[in-house]
């Protein structure tokens, strides 16, 4: 963003746009000059947006998903069963679970992954509040659904460590073919997983 | 985005960011949580950075582009020829010349075509600074490179038509094969163009 012709506040902004994921160079600008030329309207409003969401949305203190009150209207929600317990790694997953299942249970959201090599610990994706949930005897399952990546799969690997000592059932959400997918398609990977967790018909 | 475990302010975050260009509902929810989780200095910044864009950035008096001056670097620059004028549809249209072309005349921006049918009509485009600079009878040039499409096709010959009653040469900017394009993928309305505006070799 050196060409002098852009005023300061263009390039300010153009950078700063950046910023988000899959936005380089020309999709800022075009943004930029999009918000100044046609929508200063939307533009103002995405600000103030900005702004009062850094303001108000925390993590919720039983489940760590983003919320704008102290414990989130999931957490809070007398109807669910408190002893199922669903852990996954970002809110989007909480999103698209309760989107697509029929799940009447609590999350735990981790923000995150176990990464030890970027100093990712325990506690920073909230372990010790987990195992503190464990540890009062409320929890009957633990139902893990990170991600089917290394680091999910380490991550899945050790809460399942973690919740040993305690009398909890832990689960893992079922890997294998995508509904609608085509075996000649799909990456050895999956399809070796697929073969070997097959289940009776 | 009618999910109601979202917080009213992220609902708000997400409804914003759509706003932008090439941004739909699952490309909004990842920026904000990118924002939310990941970035929230970064987000602060892209919040102020479109505030102050939005107070300094207006048009140039003469040339109707972005800047934060009463006229721009581009027309307060005293190198530059004032005899050539060349007229693009956008700001984005003078960085992309500025970086590719050796011209050291002056732009003039559209922000937009002529489009009737949308109310779009010569004043909204400017068309009446553009004859008043005219008929100061300084611009000997006039580039005209609006983008070949039906609009800026339209709003050229428009042009031409302005300044007939003046003593100036108007230009068009060549159309034709790309360079490093290649015949047989190129479609038949640029061919077909290419090939009656053949030049001598």
């Amino acid at each position: 963003m050196n060409n002098p012709l852009y005023p300061k506040a263009l390039k300010n902004l153009v950078d700063s746009l950046r910023i988000l994921p899959g936005v380089g160079q020309k999709t800022a600008l075009r943004m930029a000059l999009y918000l100044l030329e046609r929508n200063p309207s939307g533009a103002q409003k995405l600000s103030a947006a900005i702004g009062s969401a850094m303001a108000d949305i925390h993590k919720c203190t039983q489940c760590r998903n983003l919320t704008d009150k102290e414990i989130c209207l999931v957490c809070s929600d007398p109807t669910r069963d408190e002893s199922l317990l669903c852990v996954v790694e970002n809110p989007a997953d909480v999103f698209a679970l309760s989107q697509s299942v029929e799940y009447k249970g609590l999350y735990f959201v981790l923000m995150g992954n176990l990464s030890p090599l970027d100093g990712v610990g325990p506690e920073d994706v909230g372990l010790d509040l987990l195992e503190s949930r464990l540890a009062k005897g409320i929890i009957k399952e633990l139902i893990l659904a990170t991600n089917p990546t290394v680091e999910g799969e380490a991550t899945a690997f050790y809460i399942d460590e973690i919740a040993k000592p305690y009398n909890v059932r832990v689960t893992r959400i079922a890997h294998g073919v995508p509904m609608g997918g085509e075996l000649e398609y799909l990456d050895s990977n999956t399809l070796s997983h697929a073969f070997r967790a097959r289940q009776q018909f």
